[in-house]
């Protein structure tokens, strides 16, 4: 177990001194990068990559999909958003969607949104007891540590934005043509329990980061929010051996 | 019935007279254009989209992959490459994996390889008689009608590249350290069979073209081949109403 977290104490802005200028700069140059990582990873085939995007609503979940991995090949690097289980997934064990997705040796998948969510959303509405989401936690530690053990290379991000900020921008996508079929009525209701939903994230924080430690991102701030995870991706991966394969002809 | 296609009449060098510049200059154009009809196709959830890559060993189909679809948000857009079937494959219909491959409504799937290969290959290597070739051939041909018929857009790439263009790049393949890891074997043996695969094309150019019809794009300059390939699927995604969705709020 590690020590607590307080999102309450932890900046929704930058925290680094750099422009949007320098971001974007900088931002062509990591995508080159993660374009040849996955490249000689996908060639390679010694290594998935796991990227667990959490956040809630309107965080910039998507916004960073798009932005971080537009311009890598797509053959190597898939997404699965995560929706409310289907009646078929009820009948099964909560893990079971999520092995069913999870990257083979060679390929990056995003998830937008998790395994996490089987804890948070039955926690906020307490349809699952203590005892049962203690389970899970141990569940998906064990979980995770079984990929990682397997050579899954496991990245999870926690997108943190303000619940003011939150709010504008539910209020933006009811006037932006392009955002407005994202609104949903629900989401009212979710924002609403932002606390509720903060108070989850830091008992998954304490108990679930042993084995893929958790990255809390400042997502105030659009830009940096994007170029935090792909520099954060970027620099994780460069730390493996991820190469192009020798082969004797 | 369609009327016969051969394709050694048909040419492996651009058609069409455009420069590799002028190529470059479109393909950003028609990229930005791809990005937002998928951004639409994804909101609308309207429509599905399926695009099969076809093509002999070295005709290109990655790089299409790579050239195409590097770009458009990976949140909609999925890649399955078909390999040899496995065993678990082997004893079902061998439409049974396309069909879990298929895309839901709003996603973009590119199939590099497909359902083509249980012709191609059951063909050249004889372990399926004609009547069982025949019998598969209408059975894709239904296949892809109810595709179409629950608004997927399907869309079929033949990459036809010259049997000297193919030798060519094989060799390559050895020196490159880029690409050496996609050399194999067996590469050689089914370049040694072109001839042989290149009847049994005829034949499905033939005989599976009435619901979707195939596009043969010469392979031999990459870069005209990368750009026919986007310019086509562009053009054929505007003549559908594809639009954000009308939410009323």
């Amino acid at each position: 177990m590690s020590k607590s977290i307080h999102l309450d104490k932890i900046p929704t802005q930058p925290t680094d001194k750099i422009t949007k200028a320098q971001a974007e700069k900088e931002t062509v140059k990591l995508i080159e990068k993660l374009s040849v990582l996955q490249n000689k990873l996908y060639a390679q085939k010694e290594y998935a990559v796991l990227i667990v995007l959490q956040g809630m609503d309107a965080s910039g979940k998507d916004g960073a999909v798009k932005n971080v991995f537009s311009g890598v090949n797509p053959a190597g690097c898939n997404v699965k958003s995560f929706k409310a289980p289907t009646d078929v997934e009820k009948t099964h064990h909560f893990l079971w969607r999520i092995n069913l997705e999870c990257p083979e040796k060679g390929m990056t998948k995003i998830f937008n949104r998790s395994h996490y969510e089987d804890i948070l959303v039955p926690s906020v509405e307490k349809y699952v007891n203590e005892k049962g989401i203690k389970e899970r936690m141990r569940e998906i530690n064990s979980f995770e540590k079984g990929l990682i053990r397997n050579k899954t290379i496991v990245m999870k991000f926690y997108l943190h934005v303000s619940h003011n900020e939150q709010l504008r921008r539910l209020e933006d996508r009811k006037t932006d043509e392009h955002k407005r079929w994202k609104y949903q009525q629900e989401d009212i209701a979710k924002i609403a329990q932002h606390n509720d939903y903060k108070n989850v994230y830091d008992k998954i924080f304490k108990h679930c980061n042993e084995e893929a430690k958790w990255r809390i991102i400042p997502a105030d701030t659009k830009w940096y929010k994007n170029y935090k995870i792909l520099k954060t991706i970027v620099e994780t991966l460069e730390e493996y051996k991820i190469d192009y394969p020798e082969v004797k002809l």
